[in-house]
């Protein structure tokens, strides 16, 4: 297992950490000038905060600095309620994989989508395994494309807490049947982002990594569950402030053969993003060091 | 599958589902009252609510109504920091275990613990696996006594939000593993409670209740998962009124043989717990009808 305590070559920040500071909107371009001046290799960064600073700026100061990307957040959403729905679920994943090229980024994460309509607070059906056939024939669609453009899909199974409007995709084990499904061989096209606040519960994570492997670990990102938990989406945790063993399962990530970066990414509507961004990046840095 | 749309003589009243009345708690014995009057036939008390009332009190008064239990909410808590703690979890479940044979219940309910100390804000670490591990010799024991007494135990999985504070055991082939490791006969003595708002989201929920069969399935509690949930405990939603398919579940619980009461446990800060209790049990035997 890697040592992480006396630098952070290995710290990527997903830029969800920092998108906000006192409680407003920080422009990506600056998130990226203040990785650079702490030495942070790597960052995820998502799509609308690229399409605010703007797709070419944001490759541009990339290579800047450069800084590289451990993954690009996010493609997916693949339910729908109709065929136009279908046609823009498509649409939409072809550009964020576009995306992903233009910024020379490893894997593009997959959010799956839950029940059609659910987060927007209407679900348009009740029907969960309905759900799960949609995200299959939406992923076996997509690879193509990405098999096409040489970039990996990363399947990101969600805490089952987001299975009615997020993702329908819970469980690492259903996340590696679908890549087993789909891609039989292991090629390297289709694979899983491991992120332990979604998964650090799972009585069979250990040996769900261990199957996983080389070839299917993507990605992997961590961040704290809080005890108590006063929101179900944004009140995650800064590594080494909640209960979940980073260490012991960055330890089975790394056992199975994963060598990439270990990706903070932190909702935090209520501490981090009513901080000062550069000091919620220090904080990243000290516990990355200490807490992962 | 039963016929529910014509009467309610298989719905059962949690009753903490309607533990306040706005906003202030209600008495149990007004509660029993209150349940009768409108014929429904059982209840499953929570141990506080039958402490405040008083034990014998509770029992005289369900006597009187002829109403029955569907289970006795509950025994569990594993899990502990230190010999003291140990000795503590043991005496309450005993206590709980003699409570149930007082009030004649078909079974007491498991809830087995997360994180010793979690729960008041303070984990004495971050062991889950360890806490497991105590989880299944807390059962082992607390099955010996309740063999003795012939009070079946029901375990319940927790949805894996609480598996940090309220219970690390969170899917359903969690629980029956355990049950076929202590009791490998499947004598009875020892099975699952299956809450449609714990598991609704398990892909492999209809594969482990055809698993769990007519011996292991002690006790079936519905409730509804709202979208969007606001709390993660307090925000349950009366049957019908979020996306959990209970017909279906249902029939695949009856499919595996059991026949017993369909509970009603809501837990509502923000809604049901402001109304006027019977109008909430009102609508319970409405959606009882119409949506389970």
């Amino acid at each position: 297992m890697r040592d992480f305590s006396s630098d952070h070559r290995w710290l990527s920040i997903n830029t969800a950490t920092v998108r906000r500071q006192h409680g407003r909107d920080w422009c990506l371009l600056d998130i990226l000038d203040a990785c650079a001046a702490r030495g942070i290799r790597a960052v995820s960064p998502w799509r609308d905060q690229v399409a605010a600073a703007g797709l070419t700026n944001v490759a541009t100061r990339l290579k800047t600095h450069g800084i590289e990307l451990s993954g690009y957040c996010r493609g997916g959403m693949f339910t729908y309620a109709d065929e136009a729905g279908r046609q823009q679920v498509r649409d939409d994943n072809l550009r964020a994989l576009d995306e992903a090229c233009t910024l020379e980024a490893p894997c593009l994460v997959l959010v799956v989508g839950g029940l059609p309509g659910a987060l927007a607070g209407r679900p348009a059906h009740h029907d969960i395994a309905g759900a799960r056939e949609q995200v299959r024939e939406g992923i076996a669609w997509l690879l193509e494309q990405a098999r096409a453009r040489r970039m990996p899909l990363a399947i990101e199974p969600l805490h089952p807490m987001y299975a009615a409007d997020r993702a329908c995709i819970n469980t690492l084990a259903q996340a590696l049947d679908l890549c087993d499904a789909l891609d039989p061989s292991r090629s390297g096209a289709l694979g899983v982002a491991v992120d332990c606040y979604h998964v650090w519960w799972d009585p069979l994570l250990q040996q769900q990594v261990a199957r996983a492997g080389r070839e299917r670990l993507l990605a992997f990102h961590v961040c704290d569950w809080l005890v108590p938990t006063s929101d179900l989406l944004e009140d995650r945790g800064m590594m080494g402030d909640g209960i979940i063993e980073l260490p012991k399962i960055r330890g089975w990530v790394e056992a199975a053969g994963f060598g990439g970066y270990s990706e903070v990414e932190i909702f935090s509507r209520a501490n981090w993003w009513q901080r000062d961004g550069g000091e919620t990046l220090d904080v990243c840095i000290e516990r990355h060091c200490r807490s992962v």
